[in-house]
């Protein structure tokens, strides 16, 4: 199934209210969409609980968590502890939270341990597939000069997307493979589809936008489009 | 008022329904010795939603901050994100989660520009010394070879929380100076308050207790005794 | 004395034949002005035995330490071995090697006992004041807005340094405080002096110009005026 | 040709005359076996030119440099600094230095333009798997529990270095793959070259010996040995 995933990060939108209120809205894209499209939300560390508690029909996962085991690791997020907050999933390695590679490899064992899922972010097609050996279930490539930037990385480096899918298919033939940064409206979706991916992962179009659950509905939409 | 800090880590108990249970028993004695005792509660990220609910007599602190605007930070928690789970106050520098000295101030000039309170943890009297030109709320002396042992601050080093506080008291007044590491048992907590300090930032011996309410009960009594 | 301090930082001209140049360059200017004005290199940490062999009217300070003591730490620059090396000073905490506050306390103690200088920056008043309570024995007050821009603290934000100057005289007296970033030419020296700090810390300007060896004696010679 | 990569580390040995007499010892050694052994020294960075200056048989390589271009990098050691102090290689992602998986592949990169050898250290076979896609020219297996112990991998964990020859020699026939963690005797040498591995990467039992020169040779004889 392809892939919505909403990088919530940590603007004004992305906690509280406003949160909740973009967290219903892609729901509501997701039951519509259900069985074709499959939305991902990842709010932060503060706001799983509220967040996974008022959706059905989308998977929350955490942007990040630290890479220790339990016990007196004051002032860290633990795999479990966003497990009991209703994640079902992990996202690791942005490029605003970079991970050491012994730490990513950490992570990834525990979270398979504890039946969560991985998505592991990647700034080059070498990364990318370097982190295709540890086996995540899901891979995002972004390159981080286009993050925020509104230039979509399937329009600006069509050749990161589809060096990425080559390089990492002939090391992983079953990793989900995204495409990430500065994707911002439907027709970015789609080439990221078109380009060999499996989906986006998207942040500030839809966290800063007017009317969030447009463009939720939108690149669903589009989605679709890129498989007619 | 006396300040009894509980710090919750990240141990087995430190989330869902066992974090919950321990911060409702540390809530019924903080009702119990209201107007005597002060008891701050500091739940991992994640519970700060569920455990302000819960409570009524307590506050809730954050375990740490990251030292970030709102913005593009996945991965980071914000001071807005914990004021909104509900939390009254920050704790950052923990000797598990150092800031550098830049971060500190940023973190703690936020804090206060939003209202939130703030605890800053120290290894020597005149890292603490330092941190009070910073102007914290609270501030707590932990040399961090003793966290976690068992063995108290307050018999093993008495005179880094006695020169804690004398070195902090000629920059600064009005610091409420707690004393942290190795608290275990009541007459920790009473040496700790003889010593000169304001109160505790205790752990696992909470945290770990086979019975934690009559742990936090103990504590809170041996504060009263102290001051009779 | 009045302080002119060269960070070499890591451009192309901060090693090797070009850096040596520099340094004989500022050594021949320390030698004319022996007496008025104390020039302190700082090379990149391959390059202090070289340039501390070369030069006998300047001092060379290390551009950062790690903080470890001797032993197994891979990779690691200790106070130790930059002395080895030749210098004898170290700066530690610029803003693009920024250092936990207990790093920074641990350094301070080691340098101290082992006979070096120290030099700590700061990005604010309140944070230079923090840090002069660890008694270091230069601060230097930098901006990191300004780093780098050819816009002279001085003159852009004359109430940082004036502000620090007065925040740090009441908790220090006896620390040397030295104006960076953004120091261009010689009237940015001649104003840093008359903000009341002692001396200025100089990058770019020096490191990138075309005549490295004229500016280092027109900010010399600036410091003289200013002194008129 | 077979290995022996000695880490100088940080201890008293590792620098000015006794980090000296140790690099002219290993030269002589490397001298006896030369065409044989392949004997590469690792100083810390104040003592990359001193050492390279002294040794006409052994290779120079850094134990670290930092991700960064040449610019304004205030205290960070670039790649082109070492390769001018006289290094022809750089360690990287020591348990001691770990890096972030970006950082590493930027290393390589950068290390691979200027034409220096890059050995890359990795703490379990699925890591040491994620690093060869990445083509450094050597690999380290060094599991850090084991590191400094005086037990040599090879013994304690032989299924960690046989693992990681079987896993990277899927992904990367080229690399050359050498034991690390624990290396004391001649023995622990020939178990490391009968698993299958190319070369040692040693530490304390050479830095720390009475006789580092003895150690030295024993450790090449016990390569020759083992390819009897």
């Amino acid at each position: 199934m392809y892939v919505l995933a909403i990088n919530f990060k940590t603007y004004k939108t992305s906690y509280g209210s406003r949160a909740l209120s973009i967290a219903k809205e892609a729901d509501s894209v997701a039951r519509e969409y259900s069985g074709l499209v499959r939305v991902i939300l990842l709010p932060p560390a503060t706001e799983i609980l509220r967040i996974a508690n008022a959706v059905s029909h989308s998977s929350v996962f955490a942007q990040h968590v630290d890479p220790v085991e339990e016990g007196a690791y004051t002032g860290h997020v633990t795999v479990e502890m966003v497990k009991e907050a209703g994640a079902t999933g992990v996202m690791i390695n942005h490029s605003e939270r970079r991970l050491r590679l012994d730490e990513i490899s950490f992570i990834l064992g525990k979270a398979r341990k504890l039946g969560l899922e991985t998505l592991v972010c990647a700034d080059t097609p070498e990364v990318a597939a370097a982190i295709s050996v540890l086996s995540p279930y899901m891979l995002a490539i972004e390159p981080p000069e286009l993050i925020g930037t509104g230039i979509p990385v399937s329009k600006a480096k069509p050749e990161v997307v589809t060096g990425t899918v080559a390089r990492v298919r002939e090391l992983n033939k079953e990793v989900t493979i995204l495409t990430g940064a500065g994707i911002t409206t439907g027709d970015d979706v789609t080439a990221a589809i078109k380009l060999g991916t499996m989906g986006v992962l998207v942040a500030s179009a839809i966290m800063k936008a007017q009317e969030p659950g447009k463009v939720i509905k939108e690149m669903s939409e589009s989605i679709l489009k890129a498989l007619e």
